[in-house]
């Protein structure tokens, strides 16, 4: 996939994630290959199911700082662009997504205090790179901050925590998640495997209870 | 933006309410910029969803006076003309969308009878102009009124009330929203998080009973 | 409109149906005006969303026998039909739809066994036909039976009863619902209104449990 | 229906199914007729929404050996290929559906650990060929297993089990379900049918309690 196709194909996920409600209000965003050690980004405070491939910003996945700016003079990179950074630097993940969607809230909600989430007992796990249904997955959940950008801390300690080396996501509570894969197409499986998953811990306990 | 543009985009809103559920039923509504003084105003009792440009009307911000009627005579021009005017001498908002949606019903049911819904711990209040995560922040409720013109008076007195001052929207309790933005982007960012948060604090409610 | 494009519309109205969820697995219907004292009618078993102008068949209102067939020699005409005549002669309706949704369903369990489900306190009320939103509006409940044509019986006597007088919906428990207005228009503001009413009570109770 | 029309159909409904819900992350599958003794299968792990008719696989009803592989040879076949033969021989299904949505977990959870969830008191029963709306009609529920190709000793089980002759379904605990007909067309009406079914008893269960 040259940088053509991967800036049109970042723009068409962006619609995807706001029809699912993922990315409404402006919010939520992605990245994604761009050359070595560098990354496609979308613009920030924009109407993400209307950003054109020539909106995207380039950033070294290195630092994040800017290496080629969007067309558009007026556009401003992604306040994510410190944690997608981060999460390439410790994963290799080539692309990742930030959904706001409320299952995520509500996933994260279930913590109840704790750094975590399980989510075990579904085939969909499967879905997750190196997982199996019978894996007790733990999803971190961090603390939100006033700016995004103050996330970075929080998602560099659980990137560091063994018990989530399998995760490929982390909740932000009251906020929404990071979702991440190898390239583009597994981070939108990614997210479709994990948004389902907190839908489905979420309906589960309302049965429950 | 000119007023071609200006007409054929309010249209598009108009689809859009309705496909996300804001619009059914030939109810919900909006306004957008004309030139000084001057709104663009939806007619009323038709499929949102089906309004064409030529269907517009100009009314004058000052009094809610029609100045250009629809091409089509037998449409009348919105009931919520009244309110959308003083939305807009009160706050300066150059456009107002009015909601049936039914997390705007419900949110207003948590209210008990309280003249608001306190919104607090999500991240997407910072889709609001001028709120933070960190706000508690207060959307003004009304009592709803046999005839839409009548909510003018409890709609002038939220505005008026400094509590609300931060508040981009008022509840209208068993009815719906009232919600803006400088201009018509503004209003949709504003009207996808309102509704976001409302949909959250039902879900919210929900899971902690 | 003249009877292509009544045709027309009648196949966009199932197409929007089905999108809605109210007409899934080849359930629900719709007929329409076709000239004095006739109805086009959509044909049972098919996938609704799929049907097109000439699969409809045109009935007479008076007894609900086959006029034309459609150009399908193996389609047969919808068990709805003597419902939705019964429902044209009673109320002068022009078109009936007659929805599977499952918040009808829902709405109809409301009932808990009482001939009708009362709706009040809600703006949407203002989108039936000579309702107002101080009205407590009484939606007929109806038993299923084995066969859709042994509905009949249970849709007159509803109709006959002053109590429901001001309805444009039956509920059939376990089923779903008839729908009506003066025009196929009508008929969608109509089945829109209903839908968010139903949604709206079941809402409502689980929120008050 | 010649190959290359099914071939198109089959896409086609995967498309439907992923807009559903039920076919999200990669999940989900289908099958359909493929001349006497064949079927056409979609590839495993790849987004379903996404296949093309060339992607499909033929393969034996018999054994499940594939005939002939699809055009792009890093497809592989779905793994499913062994149920929906297995499916396919018991019960003459010309075509298979493999669903992972919610409310199918959803609905096996209610099982409670039995096997089977009974299904009464709906009219959408009829949608299911031999049923009507006064049957107490019992979906088998299997339990899962770490790998798909493993579940077939528990499908096979199920479609002997007379308890469950009139069943077009079965239900994978903690996964989703299998749902068939005699053509594409019955197994997209069967699919919907049941997936209303699990929506309803699991909504009503919230009501309920």
């Amino acid at each position: 996939m040259n940088e053509a196709e991967a800036r049109a194909l970042l723009c068409e996920m962006l619609r995807l994630f706001y029809e699912k409600g993922w990315a409404s209000g402006t919010g939520g965003g992605i990245c994604g290959p761009a050359g070595a050690g560098l990354l496609l980004l979308a613009p920030t405070g924009v109407h993400k199911e209307r950003v054109r491939p020539e909106d995207l910003f380039v950033v070294r996945t290195a630092d994040g700082a800017v290496e080629r700016a969007a067309g558009d003079p007026s556009l401003r990179p992604s306040e994510c662009g410190a944690i997608f950074c981060a999460i390439a630097r410790a994963r290799g993940a080539r692309s990742v997504m930030h959904s706001h969607a409320l299952p995520a809230v509500l996933a994260a909600d279930l913590a109840l205090g704790a750094d975590h989430v399980p989510i075990a007992g579904l085939e969909m796990l499967k879905g997750i790179r190196g997982c199996s249904n019978r894996d007790a997955h733990l999803v971190p959940v961090i603390p939100n901050t006033p700016r995004e950008s103050e996330l970075a801390a929080g998602v560099e300690a659980v990137l560091d925590d063994p018990r989530f080396a399998p995760a490929h996501a982390i909740l932000v509570a009251d906020h929404g998640a990071y979702i991440w894969g190898t390239d583009v197409w597994e981070t939108k499986r990614h997210a479709e495997v994990y948004h389902f998953l907190f839908e489905a811990v979420v309906a589960r306990r309302r049965l429950r209870d």
